[in-house]
């Protein structure tokens, strides 16, 4: 190859990428959103560890990088209720069908209901549940911290649970 | 007041006053967990400057000092969709009832149906909002940074809509 032409070449070369390397071009192929379709991420019936009654947790999504809490759907079926528990993180509650119940140390319980949302601070002993008549459905979000989003206690008696 | 028997009630006082410093009291009176009810945290239409077509927003709960994220409800009638927008501490979406579409500046367009969820990054542009066909609620989840949670943009204009 003629040096000129090899020196032409190459220029074309450079401006091709150099051109290439500055334009901003739709990032097709790479997933701008991540999709988390319903039923996709996992459930499991609680176990008898950390709850009373028949529970069932439906994931919805998971933590990221940015977003520090995951998603999922709890539902208790009536009597149900977890173990006491703290979250090193806090917890939201959002009731999405019926009527739940959460309780706290100081003997306090919460009635909350469709639509009604409870926010637990991080590392306050909690419970929460449905109540002793219907099913109850939550959403649940979870903050995490250090790797961990929660930490089991012992199991709720009935009489903190009818708050005697 | 003989001096042994004023020792012996100072004794009784100190070992009072000692012993109720160290016990754990429950915190009556202090509330353990925050209760945000249905309809409390208010709402309103989406503006015109923002959002095309009728778009109600029912705040759920707000951000804390613990978990850095809003929740709403948004229900969009057939046919109405946001404006361009990014969200600098990105955005959860769980549609909670019907079909949802959302699309970004690559011309990708997702439908998602109850239970499904989408998760825009940080700094994305995106849009949402119902299909032409039928209303869609969804429940976002909003970050916060530096105490902004959205950055508006241009409206969606049909074709962008439709996705041509």
């Amino acid at each position: 190859m003629k040096p000129q032409i090899l020196i032409l070449t190459l220029s074309v070369l450079v401006a091709f990428v150099v051109h290439a390397g500055s334009e901003k071009a739709p990032e097709r192929g790479k997933d701008l959103q991540a999709v988390y379709r319903a039923g996709s991420q996992g459930s499991f019936d609680g176990p008898a560890e950390y709850f009373t009654g028949n529970v069932h947790v439906d994931l919805v999504f998971p933590a990221n990088e940015s977003a520090h809490y995951s998603g999922a759907y709890v539902t208790f079926q009536p009597g149900a209720r977890t173990a006491w528990h703290l979250h090193p993180a806090g917890q939201h509650m959002i009731v999405t069908s019926s009527v739940g119940l959460t309780g706290t140390r100081d003997g306090k319980i919460i009635e909350f209901k469709a639509g009604d949302t409870i926010w637990c601070p991080p590392d306050i002993d909690n419970w929460h549940g449905a109540t002793p008549h219907a099913p109850m459905t939550h959403l649940v979000l979870t903050g995490v911290l250090d790797g961990k989003n929660v930490i089991w206690k012992e199991k709720v008696i009935d009489e903190q649970y009818n708050g005697k």
